[in-house]
């Protein structure tokens, strides 16, 4: 999906809404685990329940590669439910040398060889452009890399000063030169609230992956007030607030109603900031 | 396995040899095509034919991930086959926050969930040490952090000014306060020998993972002038010099006199130190 088709659905469906796929088995309605995959069914019932409320999915691989193999199949499979107009992210935090990343890029972008064709992955800065690169060979895929992070451990290395820039922003102006704004995004925490100001002078046009709304704790509000463009520039991520609300028999209708308050809060704001 | 154990194994085989099973189905001999798994099929034959000779294996993720579940699967069953008395390193790059990398650490230690029990696995410091410590919880598991990579990218963040350090070293300052010497690793390049007498200096006692020996240029004697210790402190990596010695029906003998070439260097080596 290019950026243009990105952000229609997002004037379409009135919402910026990207919705973590990150589920643990232990942590799954009851009912579900008599079915043969568990968390393929959570998975499946969440995307019927949701998918017109939100613009993207999140899968992040960790779960899945926790039950191995299995685990594996079962991102396949969730992949391939996914309807085909919802931008999809790997969140995978993937990067190696070259000729590795290449066989990254293969996994998450080449459905003939691994079953998957994800239209973006999000990858690690600290290997550098070659680590990168291998991924946007790929024609209207994405690189979403890594900026400032949600964790508290953002702290330890990507706020350090270093010269006038700290790493962060280095990594978002060094790497602003490797791919057009049609093929990378950055990832930058909705608990970083403040530094959005910031970031849009460095990428004044680039699209954001903000995850930490909701269970961690950042807000949606402080996010828009300087993070939106004029293409929206915003895909904000919520995970366990939506895929958790309810252990019960109605907790895919207990995800939507979620999700519609965050995407009834996201139509407001894109009114109000002229974009719908 | 801890730091003792592995030191003995170095002892024993005279041996600081890593041998990367990072196998492409395109550049398989074309005999193991007609296995049901020819990349596992090539991994066995490799590893029988070499295991007296080295004392680690490290698959590269990627390599496996690119073929999707099946590729997993192959993952799994390559670990199967390992001896247990070699260090297995899942070369995987991975780190996310918190909760995500306690999920990474189960799909890669945890076998009971997962199907593979690695010793260890390479972590990638961005996201800082909430990031890094989910893999600590594991007793005689080990984090190996990027430090100084072996390729061109290294140059784009790790080795840029900040204070008095370089990033890499600040990264390998503030992580050897996360954990001990006995679970943690460093990655480091051999392609920057020149920089083992500085890392040295900063992590006197931790092993390194060394690739980039072979098909990437790196020099064996340049690396253990300054990046030997008392407990050896290298394991040094090969992978595609050895596994692709020949794409012959005597695929794995060459790949074992590669090896051999290799192992008896290194016990020149280890013996002009007086390690064994």
């Amino acid at each position: 999906m290019n950026k243009e088709q990105l952000f229609e659905q997002i004037k379409q469906k009135k919402s910026f809404l990207c919705i973590g796929l990150d589920p643990v088995l232990n942590k799954l309605p009851k009912h579900l685990l008599k079915y043969n995959d568990p968390i393929l069914e959570f998975n499946k019932q969440l995307i019927d329940a949701t998918h017109d409320l939100c613009v993207a999915y999140k899968p992040n691989t960790a779960f899945y590669e926790s039950y191995g193999a299995k685990g594996w199949q079962t991102l396949t499979e969730t992949w391939k439910h996914i309807p085909n107009n919802l931008f999809t992210i790997a969140d995978a935090k993937r990067g190696d040398i070259g000729n590795t990343s290449a066989m990254y890029a293969e996994a998450f972008f080449n459905e003939e060889g691994s079953g998957m064709s994800f239209d973006s992955v999000t990858v690690a800065p600290y290997m550098g452009k070659d680590s990168v690169s291998p991924f946007l060979n790929f024609k209207d895929k994405w690189v979403i890399l890594l900026a400032l992070t949600s964790n508290e451990g953002s702290q330890d290395f990507q706020t350090r000063q270093s010269g006038d820039d700290k790493l962060f922003e280095q990594v978002i102006k060094t790497s602003s030169q490797w791919a057009s704004t049609d093929q990378m995004m950055f990832v930058v925490g909705a608990t970083k609230a403040e530094a959005f100001e910031n970031i849009r002078n460095l990428a004044p046009d680039h699209f954001l992956l903000v995850p930490g709304v909701g269970a961690q704790g950042g807000s949606l509000a402080a996010v828009c007030k300087y993070g939106l463009n004029s293409k929206c520039g915003l895909l904000v991520n919520a995970a366990r607030s939506i895929i958790y609300a309810s252990d019960g028999l109605d907790f895919a209708e207990k995800a939507r109603a979620e999700a519609l308050t965050l995407q009834q809060e996201m139509e407001q704001i894109l009114g109000a900031a002229q974009l719908i």
